[in-house]
């Protein structure tokens, strides 16, 4: 186990009940802080701004201090520097930061007079935090547990050192690449008045310019109603400044020069080219007043220069006004931009559907990167899951080591930036990522450990609880530490507060016997692996076999299985196990049947309880080839990390035959088809279950013939889908899709396909009357319908052109000198539409709160084991209702608990689950103490719920976005009510 | 006439003879400033700067402000204003500043709380001026007088703004492209205490540092003695950091990463990088005292980067003393560096001979730049003439109109750049030099008018002086203002101290009879001109002929000149004018004899006085051809701005014939020789000349053929003169050259051509027992003599290829539309050697400081006239000594004169003149009143000569550098006695 890095951490969560503002702080922050310009003129607010790529070309610490500017020319620690020495010098500037991943970095490494230098700019409103995220999390392939998650990382960090004036008031994703109406919602509960944004579809972009529609009441869902309403603004230039206005040190415009004793002096034309600048850009916006985002990336690195500038052009311009000129300038923020924009006091249209996807040429989509580097995104997806299991071990144990969580949380901070899960980074970049998440799940492991150390001892037990081994490469079968064991444990923790059935596959190297917590031996098949892992670079494992047993763990608990290698242990599988090759076969269990013909295609899929059954005219492994060009027009632009462009529409076969190997066993029965040496996939159905399970491995992609390409799994069927399709938004509410259109406005098709993907973060349907046929994926993936029917997923992709975003490298990932190897999961549950909900939401929530196996090696025998350690144990005296989910429970100090519930279903579509439900948030508290106070908080984790006052917005249908006010004293109970698709977010304390 | 521009002056030159440092301000500054490091250990004095061109690829504006960043990235503005603020932030930083051309533009801008806050930087020796000129003066084609001006410029600014502490101790010429044993000479007087400089001949640098004399004494005069010698060094890496130690916003090494909670700490190996940069470095250099110059060009644009990577490394190299490290690090400036040197208390070796040409690559030396932009170096040097004429004019008229001679006073330190007079700019800058250099003489044309409304004026007339015109186009024979005129007036300014005798030459579209002052009609020649003036471009002057006439101009004086139309204006040649054409024909007057055969060859020149011939088996014009490559190589450099690489040693002829005309008039004889369209010269000798005239005009030079062309005037003799020749430096001491050779180390050659040329800012001879062929210039040219009794001068040049040392252009003139046609004059001395310096010393000074004429148009009859205006005029009542040059006379304020005399002549070069001289100081100000105070000043003009004490250095012979020390009270009287090639600085107070 690597040593566990003490992080210095130097925030600490918990929120005052009584906090406010310190009462000696004359403090003018906020909306207070702000000018809101004059009614008759055209007022400018100039908004100095850097955008920080947490991570891009470079890594995060690289781009802290200014590593390899060989790269990138990108300093953070110079630009945040230099801005605060900038408003020191002069009170009218203002400036926003954003990312608080760097902000932190700068932080913790200045005096403790610089801090109360910074502390009193933000409390002027000088400096002013906006979305206040550890990074500017993408929109597309994140899942809301992480968006909320590492908002409020940020939102903590920014509370505990800048109190109230350090509270963001909006969010800023002036970068990623499309936009989800679920972060719109999520940004509303997090108490933001408004969003920002920069890059929308161009067709949509030039009709909101020519209607002054830029900005509107965006209704962030189809089930919480005005409270998750959000002001949505589309930044002009994505955040660029006007042309010929850039003062960055990397900029190469003409400064203003007023020293009439020098030459060139230029402040009458550079003046006037400000002023039809502002009119240019007026024309698109519905109001007297616009914003100019006075930035870029890594810009104010001197900040001096831009400010020295604006200085000068805010007095030459303003002093037009005397002239007659309607040009009011001024220094603002996006804070003060909306405030203004609330106080005049006028409608605005309404949007209910979301960004997605994002064409920035005719031919460049931005749908490559929902699925580009798979790996990362599925290792991101499974350390969320360490990391909220490590949460709810650190306080179910009470061991209070909240700090060595941090690098992971910290991690998955990062890791939700744009370029960092979205697959939009460099290699190396990536690599970085990787080993960040990984450092942090050493760090947690460190806690799983400790925390374990009291949740397994028994009292009076002196003897110490063996080390806890994760075996992160249980994907493909490998797990080192138990190779060759005599015995072994194995403790399994179910994060969810419902108690789970699983299918648990071990991989050995012996037969063994498993005794269970209760200690009866249980009952395992003895199979060979059957999938070609071997082949897949940098698997080491001599492991030839799993052990496959049924489990039902108990809610937010553990079980703990004890393996004993059997004194007979010679290596014969079960005469049971039956196995044909190249034959048709049926899988077949209680509530499924799978049909395969002898040349490996699926068939069909019946569900038995429904007695509904789904042909399919195709399913399996396709590819397209990816468009290679030379980005120099909009024609020759080449699908990259970003971009997603096939040659053609139509995908080939990844091979004209496959092989098909079905096994029979009794836990499970599986048909692995084999297409070709780097594309296959297996699919089982296990022992009881109601969905099929694909597993694909793919890779490496071949290149040898200088053609890049995108691997699809495709399920064609008979569904009536009528151009629909269904796809849900950051792993929460789900959106319609239709092909070949857009909601709001009049689509030009130019990419057939690529103009039809859609993120599927968690999941994808098509239906009819009598069928839904829903698939759920292990992380995102880009996905479609091209067809009625049809459901298809990218689930790998190898171009070898560079996109021209940036990026400056092909989307060609290798390991070990090769192309890389990815392999994931599909489940398809086929049911009625009316009863999908009631599995694919249960599913969907158990994916990624997955059970956490950790392995040991007690060198005790089971008998005096279960003497000494604790075998099963749930935090649950009693049970909670199915449709609420427990999204965060995080120990903040010994007694303070923050603790998020939500209820996972949407409005109508359960027909019992749809519906409000109420518990008692005591019953998750019984092991640790009672509750003696409750304050319900925003989503962000930062403000008393009843504090919050969001502006009030009216639609042009005379709605108001006014927010429900919230009882102060609500909660004389610890009985929590949540609605369809709500969450709370609760600071708990115990007595 | 322009309009003057009223520049803000902010600064006065009189210097307080008890001035001391201000009593209430604890100042430590200077040596008392300095850190003198360990005795046992390496001491590296890291030295932060920035070195910023004043103009270059950009203009000097262009630079300051930061426009035109497209190309090239400089802002002074921010570096200073960064500077400051990081110097603000610790004490223990240090930064030097060298270009007050750009500190006065920052300073004019800043508030004066920020003015106080720098005065405190520099009071306390944390920000430190060194050198402290106006620009970085080019060392090769500049002229002593300008030198001094433009280091006097600076060095009033800082003495006024600053005081004592402002004062800059040493040389800093990093950049230029060579060194003049002259300036070193200059800088010893200015009171520096040592230079340093970058960049040597590569040879001369291996074996320097081979042998740890990258630091030596240098004797800077052979006049002059130990007053004249200089501590020098030569910076390693030209003024740049060692490899990988670029902290600048343009740099991309590795940032010193420190905090080991980020990914890549990297201390260790850094720290271990740089201790080896040191030690590497020390093996050069001979004591434990090491300059580390951390900065480059226009580098600190965001200082905060520099220092605080640098603050750290320091720590961080220090911190590993304790483990037994022999480094010591720290903030140091180049003078502390200097007292360290000084205080180690060694013996240094020395040089006599100067560091030209400078070889940067076995074919790249730096004698291009010699004859760079022949018509600007011409222009620099005619405006130094209008300045010095200016300055007397407003001295003697006593109007106080200092700050309308500012403008050209400033444009003319600006044009002293390295990369100005040097030709070494891009074209735009080199057009931007001009402009001011231009403007500078509108205004000071100003001074002029209001001076001669003043000078010109009898007592009780009231008429106003008519409006005076210079006709800068005289060189072309274009005056535009007396075209046509029926009567104009001419008045002539002798700026020497010597009445002067002059053959005027004035372009008439008409005859004139011409009234001298004393009212006599004076004898004048009036024939066409012969040069063909007409194919220039530009030239648009209707006057085909021109009067030449005689003339003796008071010294110190004007005389005017009265010129009427004749009534029967017919328009013929005088009968006694005798033209030939191609025929063989003889010049002479009574000293001298020049034979010409039928082919246009001049055959021989005659001294008749001596009896002494010079036969020429050749002379005239010829061409070398530019080598063309890619600089990839050495072996392919190609000649450029900086670099003169002739393809073969050998220069083709411009013509294969000639074309002859020889006129004889009373004034003047001459033969016009035409080679072709774009090439010619006349020879002429005026009446009563002992001087040969040779006006050349060459361009536009063909590139049709696509070759670059290189153009010399060659004047190949029989003189024995054995590999030596005698070019003078700076217009000053005269240095010996041997072809083939360099006095301080073995040379080997790879450039014959190149590497034998040397600058000629003023003359070059060669001479054998009986014979010395001098010829001065009227610009700087590089020149050699590359066989016995040759002398070749390049005067002008167009290549096609850039250099490839950052200009990025090919030096290719040209002015509407076509090659630039360059027009400039040789002066052919021919003497025995012992009475050469006789002649040549004296028309030298009158070269640079000749008569300037302007021309008036006063509508009265010279009976008029004669009664209205004075028509002569001189400012000495008494003669002074032949031996003696007035080099500056300039009025502070109404009572305040600065006044430097000098002894022109060297020592032993002249029987009579090369002894010391004594006069009387009064006799300049006899005019103006009784001089009450002297106070004799460093030549900088900022430093009363009793106070300054320089560091005394000892040479390896023991010889002590000791200054001589003044006795305060010595200037008893106003007799002030001059040794051979003293220059003498005083400030004058009248009473």
């Amino acid at each position: 186990m690597h040593p566990v890095i003490y992080y210095t951490i130097i925030f600490a969560a918990v929120i005052s009940t009584c906090h406010g503002t310190p009462i000696n702080s004359p403090n003018n922050c906020g909306y207070d802080a702000c000018n809101l310009g004059q009614p008759d003129k055209l007022n400018v607010h100039i908004v100095p701004h850097t955008h920080d790529d947490v991570g891009w070309l470079k890594t995060v610490d690289q781009y802290y201090y200014g590593a390899r500017n060989d790269i990138q020319h990108a300093a953070v620690q110079f630009i945040l520097d230099s801005v605060i020495q900038a408003l020191l010098e002069n009170p009218d500037r203002r400036f926003i930061y954003v990312e608080i991943a760097f902000f932190w970095r700068w932080w913790l490494q200045q005096t403790e007079e610089m801090q109360n230098t910074v502390r009193q700019l933000v409390n002027q409103g000088r400096l002013e935090f906006v979305s206040g995220g550890w990074s500017m999390n993408d929109e597309g392939v994140t899942h809301y547990n992480s968006i909320i998650d590492q908002h409020g990382l940020g939102a903590e960090f920014l509370r505990d050192q800048f109190g109230e004036c350090g509270r963001p008031k909006l969010g800023w994703q002036i970068d990623p690449f499309g936009h989800s109406r679920q972060v719109a919602s999520l940004f509303a509960h997090m108490g933001f008045d408004g969003l920002f944004f920069g890059r929308v579809d161009l067709q949509d972009y030039a009709e909101r310019n020519k209607t002054k529609q830029m900005e509107m009441l965006w209704k962030g869902s189809s089930n919480l109603g005005e409270e998750s309403w959000l002001f949505t603004g589309i930044i002009p230039r994505t955040y660029t400044p006007p042309e010929s206005f850039c003062f960055d040190v990397f900029c190469d415009d003409e400064p203003i020069k007023d020293d009439p004793q020098l030459h060139d002096y230029n402040v009458p034309e550079r003046v006037q080219a400000f002023m039809n600048a502002a009119h240019d850009q007026a024309t698109g916006y519905a109001t007297n007043h616009i914003m100019m985002t006075m930035g870029s990336d890594f810009q104010y690195e001197n900040a001096n220069q831009w400010y020295k500038n604006l200085d000068k052009l805010i007095r030459y311009v303003n002093a037009q006004q005397v002239n007659g000129s309607d040009v009011n300038i001024f220094y603002s923020t996006p804070t003060c931009y909306l405030y203004a924009l609330n106080k005049v006091n006028r409608t605005w249209t309404t949007k209910t559907d979301d960004f997605f996807p994002v064409s920035l040429n005719p031919h460049g989509i931005l749908t490559g990167y929902f699925t580009s580097r798979p790996a990362l995104k599925r290792y991101e997806r499974y350390s969320n899951n360490i990391l909220q299991v490590t949460r709810q071990l650190n306080a179910f144990s009470n061991i209070t080591l909240r700090n060595a969580i941090f690098p992971l949380s910290e991690a998955m901070g990062i890791a939700q930036h744009h370029d960092a899960v979205s697959g939009t980074e460099k290699q190396h970049v990536a690599n970085d990522y990787a080993q960040r998440l990984s450092q942090g799940i050493d760090s947690a492991l460190y806690v799983i450990n400790e925390a374990y150390k009291k949740l397994l001892s028994k009292e009076n037990q002196s003897l110490p609880v063996p080390t806890q081994y994760l075996c992160q490469f249980s994907n493909i079968s490998e797990c080192l530490p138990i190779e060759g064991q005599d015995s072994f444990t194995l403790t399994i923790w179910n994060p969810t507060i419902q108690s789970i059935e699983n299918i648990i596959r071990v991989p050995v190297t012996k037969k063994y016997t498993i005794q269970s917590p209760t200690g009866e031996t249980i009952a395992a098949d003895f199979v060979s692996i059957s999938l070609p892992i071997k082949n897949i670079p940098g698997q080491t494992s001599s492991a030839q076999y799993e052990l496959l047993f049924g489990t039902q763990i108990p809610a937010l608990g553990f079980n703990t299985y004890y393996f004993e290698a059997k004194a007979d242990a010679t290596i014969e599988e079960k005469s049971t196990i039956r196995v044909t090759q190249n034959e048709a076969c049926v899988l077949q269990n209680e509530h499924l049947r799978l049909e395969f013909d002898d040349r490996g295609n699926l068939n069909s899929i019946t569900n038995r309880d429904k007695n509904i059954t789904l042909p399919f005219s195709a399913q399996g492994l396709y590819w397209y080839t990816s468009f290679q060009g030379n980005n120099s027009l909009p024609e020759f632009q080449s699908s990259g990390a970003y971009f997603f462009r096939p040659l053609t529409p139509n995908p080939l076969p990844v091979s004209n035959s496959r092989n098909i190997t079905c096994t029979y066993a009794d836990q499970v029965q599986k048909a692995l088809i084999i297409y070709n040496e780097w594309a296959c996939q297996e699919i089982r159905i296990y022992d009881g279950a109601r969905i099929t399970e694909i597993e694909w491995i793919v890779g490496p992609i071949p290149i040898e013939d200088g053609i890049g390409k995108e691997i699809i799994v495709r399920y064609d069927t008979d569904i009536q889908s009528d151009g629909t399709f269904y796809t849900d938004a950051n792993g929460r509410e789900v959106l319609e899709r239709k092909r070949d259109y857009r909601p709001s406005w009049n689509y030009t098709v130019y990419e057939s396909v690529s103009g039809n993907y859609y993120p599927i973060p968690s999941r994808i349907w098509i239906k009819d009357n009598q069928r839904q046929l829903t698939i759920l994926t292990d992380r995102s993936e880009g996905g479609s319908s091209m067809h009625d029917g049809s459901i298809e997923l990218m689930v790998h992709r190898r171009t070898l052109y560079d996109d021209s975003l940036g990026v400056g490298e092909p989307m060609n990932e290798t390991a070990y000198g090769k192309g890389l190897v990815v392999c994931g999961k599909h489940f398809l549950l086929l049911e009625p539409p009316e009863s999908s909900a009631f599995y694919h939401r249960n599913i969907a929530q158990h994916l990624f709160m997955s059970p956490m196996g950790t392995y040991a090696l007690p060198n005790v025998s089971y008998a005096n084991y279960s003497k000494i350690y604790r075998q099963t144990w749930s935090a649950l005296t009693e049970s909670l209702p199915y449709n609420v989910h427990l999204l965060t429970f995080d120990q903040s100090s010994s007694k303070v608990f923050l603790v998020r519930v939500e209820h996972y279903f949407e409005l109508n579509e359960d027909e019992t689950f749809s519906n409000a439900v109420q518990f008692d948030l005591q019953i998750l508290f019984n092991r640790l103490g009672r509750i003696a106070e409750l304050v319900e908080l925003t989503l962000g984790g930062n403000l008393p719920l009843n504090e919050m006052k969001r502006l009030v917005w009216i639609t042009n249908h005379n709605e108001s976005s006014h927010w429900k006010s919230t009882d102060p004293n609500f909660l004389t109970s610890t009985v929590v009510t949540l609605s369809p698709m709500e969450i709370k977010t609760f600071q708990v304390t115990l007595q």
